[in-house]
């Protein structure tokens, strides 16, 4: 949820995405903490630091665990890995909890299950925007040629085709498409770093272990990134771009929807309290909102960059209090668009 | 709720202040849409504008309304008024139909409910400061006098004692509560526009009715201020001050808490999933985020004053994307200022 | 200078405001350094903390400062005072010597300094906004009452009359004007901590000694503000809103310029490269452009309040970094407003 | 200049970076600007579009241009373009003026000079993180076995060795040389859209004509890009990235540099003017202000997304206000993080 207000139920979906917030809700998110645990502790055994038996055990513990609150635990902590991992061990026997956890610390986890969270966001994201572009290209078919005013600086230049505007929305579109490859290249590193980043316990075993959690995630292994934020800020830096594209596709539509203007009909549109004439661009205007709101906090994410020591705190809360709202604006935007484009009943002037 | 990560319950009130989320939510919020209506209604009867029959017709509606599901209307509006008016209006004949909000516009609702929201969230952060003061002269009397090691530029400077810095922490904030007068009464002044902000319907009416409904809402009259954002961005000054304030207390406390530094001792503290030695400084890192957030966002909020012709719907969502979170946030630093206070076991040294 | 590019003549004053610009240079902001260093060295010798002999031989070291290039010393220790400092006692003998800077601290002459700097600035703006007042006071004299469409969501509402606008620009302006006075009152406070913020050397006479600075420097005296920076943040505050009320009217203006809404001429107006019928709404896109810029500067400066302990480094640098151009951003949209008034050829249409 | 003040000289290079600023200057940027226009003459010719002798007569007065003001012109038209293509037009007959500009747009030429100003900032900056990478390489010989408490949330965590906390100040940096790449090939594309984005004129050697240009540029040709900022932003990105990793490494440094903790011994380091026995940490203060304002600057920079219509006047300013100042404050944390490095006397703790 994007705010207490805007998520209160009073605005439907207009500045919020109940799909998006829910990858980042306590199931989702709570699951992915324990698919991170699950993979540890096998890897544990597989590495011979715990028995078979015990990493069973554990299995069966984790796959039990009834996402209970883990908020006092946060409350208290800070983050609510600490909590999680008490409830984990708390019925097992001394050698069971020991294929628990052991070498991981918090922020393994709670990156991990984030980087897992940013993947499946951007799947769902990438699937809209597939729509989306296929959209265009329907708008395209049926309104390509038809005659549109072309503008620069807010006024008239040239006469021109629904073809030059269009796909000017539509072309960044795809390009965030092939942008989003590298950013899934850059998210899907595991984190493991251990408590202080040096990734040394359980010795002898693990470079294997690593390399096993991995795997069993489906994501690559590289250097420890405790206090290396990059990706974190890359992936808010693409979101900024998506969001920003369909922004400026908001303004022109919403420029475009101008009595005098008149270059494009929309179908819906919003009614007014008290004028019962108007239809206004509302997803329109809701997309230009969310894109200046996202590239805002793209700009407050980047604190996070000067992260403190081995591990920060603070830092670190910034992120937690940036991207999932970042995500769920731009989640926001995307469904405006799809909306936005089935509503285009003309655009420009057929000759 | 700042956002669907930090609100999910997995991280219990550490970056989310249920309270002023509260007064952001369908009810509170609900509420405060209807008491404009009423107020609006029992000044169209006091005026002549409709006949007290009708008038209480119309308040008899607007008391049993029913708080339904606003979010549908918003989809379709771009905000929940036009929605709220037509379920008032939807069992009324037609002359007490003509008592519900007759010469309002649905900014004239939004914006008042929102002022009368800022103005209880006031309420409460003055209470949470006028207690956060007397924590802080609690700890002056009994650690004032004890040695503290000024340090400036990072660098220890000159010995001194702890009053220098807790009287640092607690003089701003005293500052806050006088301010805070100043921003009441900006922030006290009812909107009512009409469709354009000509405040010119119903006539010949209009004068003596605005200024009842101000009345019956405990709020002044100045003019319409449809396009004029400076009142709700001055009030996100206000909060960034406040924030800012608490972050600066933070990050000094996260400072004295260092081993080898040792300048303070906190009872409680955030445990470790990896090592159980450890005591965070909890509070202290969610003070420095929520500070660094709130200023954050107080510069795209700032982007909201660009709100075009009489009435903007893109620029006024950007402020209900940001001022609800940062109520939020600068209420849940004052949350931790409040628990941090009460864990101060030492600071400085005693002689 | 707002930064290399837009200061380096190519852009002429589009994006500076080289007025605003020499507050902040070297040679104005110097000799309000030395304004302090005078002041508090007519305070110590009436204070009796050095002879009258010394106060005048210091006197005249700080008259003859030759301004001569103290960013060696900044780039050694972080700011000119030291180097300042020491030039002034290098020619004098041991006794002059202590009539220079004995008690106060480089952050002293700094902030005041930055005060003393930002009062003139408001100066010069709030007699720039006068005439812009007066200017739309002209404007509406001409065009008041002539017809213009009013517009809401970016879509035609109601007709209306140009009064409507023209006010609506106007009354904003008026009201920072009020809210000036009161920016004024928190600014004008000098600042005198010595090195830790304590005020306490010279002893026994500093309480006399800092009210005759503040006195001698037209400010008032409060508590010590090294660590507090809400008064700084809140000069950017009312640059925000003043440069915000600035870009809704140059938004406004470039929508009304638009071929097809027409609702104003512009003389005057930039030329294309390419397409000479175009005449582009230059001073009003600069004027959109320069609140965002100033608005987003906000949400930077607002991290300047997390300032580490007694006085920060870090902290108190980025304050340098974004005020000097908010003021300049803010003085250059000042500029093309009255630039922009003056074009006003038609607003509305006469009956 | 970063701005007025931190470039009056008073701070010498604290806060900006005459070298990088010099890439933004008139000088530099002219002289690519025309480089744009003497290749774009050269292809006209290549395709027929112009003869040879009239393509000379260009060239020749496109080489000597004077490097007039084009200031008057910016203020008239609100970019150099149009002055300086009047100015090269000036003293040709009317064959050889058409071999100037033709079928070309003011942004055109903008945005190319921009694009290859940016890659030559990349230069500079990618020699001076390769510099930092080394030094960083010696420092680990030097002191790389050396003990050093791993720190997390602020606490201490466990003993361990120099080289895990500089082996993580290092590795972002090589990770942001390989990101360089990337960052290259997607700004290294010549901008080629004339007067709306269509690239039609001059018909019918459009394509040829572009290639050439790009060639000569030694850029690449892709689909115009006038309303897709995104090869900006994502430059604005990786500026944030590199200086916010500088500042994570100045932060640390502060940090470490506390007496009480004395993880680290510098050389040099800044005076104070009231404490002689300080040596406060300059350079990693800095780096941590520079951090703080770029990232602070992206999230105004993406706000430039929003781009109206075909091309923007206002949303297009707010990329020169906000990332000219961005590279020089990014220029700027290297240069500090060169010096940092060099004044490295010990860190950690030899055994």
């Amino acid at each position: 949820m994007t705010n207490a207000f805007t998520t209160s139920g009073m605005f439907g979906a207009l500045l919020c995405d109940p799909k998006i917030a829910e990858e980042f809700g306590t199931i989702a998110f709570t699951d992915r903490m324990l698919a991170f645990e699950a993979a540890w502790t096998q890897a544990l055994a597989a590495c011979g630091f715990v028995s078979e038996l015990d990493a069973n055990k554990a299995l069966v513990a984790i796959k039990a665990f009834p996402r209970q609150n883990l908020g006092q635990g946060s409350d208290r902590d800070g983050l609510p890995v600490p909590a999680l991992v008490s409830a984990l061990k708390f019925t097992l026997d001394a050698g069971a909890a020991r294929a628990v956890h052991s070498g991981a610390t918090s922020q393994d986890v709670m990156d991990t299950a984030m980087v897992l969270t940013c993947l499946s966001v951007m799947d769902e994201m990438t699937a809209r925007l597939t729509r989306i572009i296929a959209g265009f290209d329907a708008v395209l078919e049926k309104f390509g040629d038809d005659a549109l005013m072309a503008r620069t600086r807010m006024q008239a230049a040239l006469p021109a085709n629904v073809v030059l505007r269009v796909d000017a929305w539509r072309r960044p579109l795809t390009e965030h498409l092939v942008r989003a490859a590298d950013v899934r290249t850059q998210l899907s590193v595991v984190q493991i770093g251990g408590p202080i980043g040096s990734r040394e316990i359980p010795k002898p075993h693990v470079a294997d272990c690593a390399s096993q959690v991995a795997e069993m995630l489906g994501l690559s292994l590289g250097p420890v990134w405790h206090s290396d934020r990059s990706r974190i800020v890359t992936f808010g830096h693409w979101l900024t771009l998506v969001a920003g594209s369909l922004g400026k596709i908001g303004q022109d539509v919403a420029l475009m929807a101008q009595q005098g203007i008149d270059d494009i009909a929309l179908s819906g549109g919003g009614g007014s309290s008290a004028m019962a004439h108007k239809q206004n661009p509302v997803d329109a205007e809701m997309m230009i909102a969310l894109a200046r709101y996202v590239a805002g906090q793209q700009g407050i994410l980047g604190q996070a960059m000067i992260h403190e020591q081995e591990r920060s705190g603070a830092a670190w809360a910034l992120e937690w209090l940036t991207l999932p709202a970042m995500a769920e604006a731009t989640g926001a935007a995307l469904n405006h668009a799809e909306i936005l484009i089935a509503a285009i009943e003309r655009i420009g002037e057929p000759d």
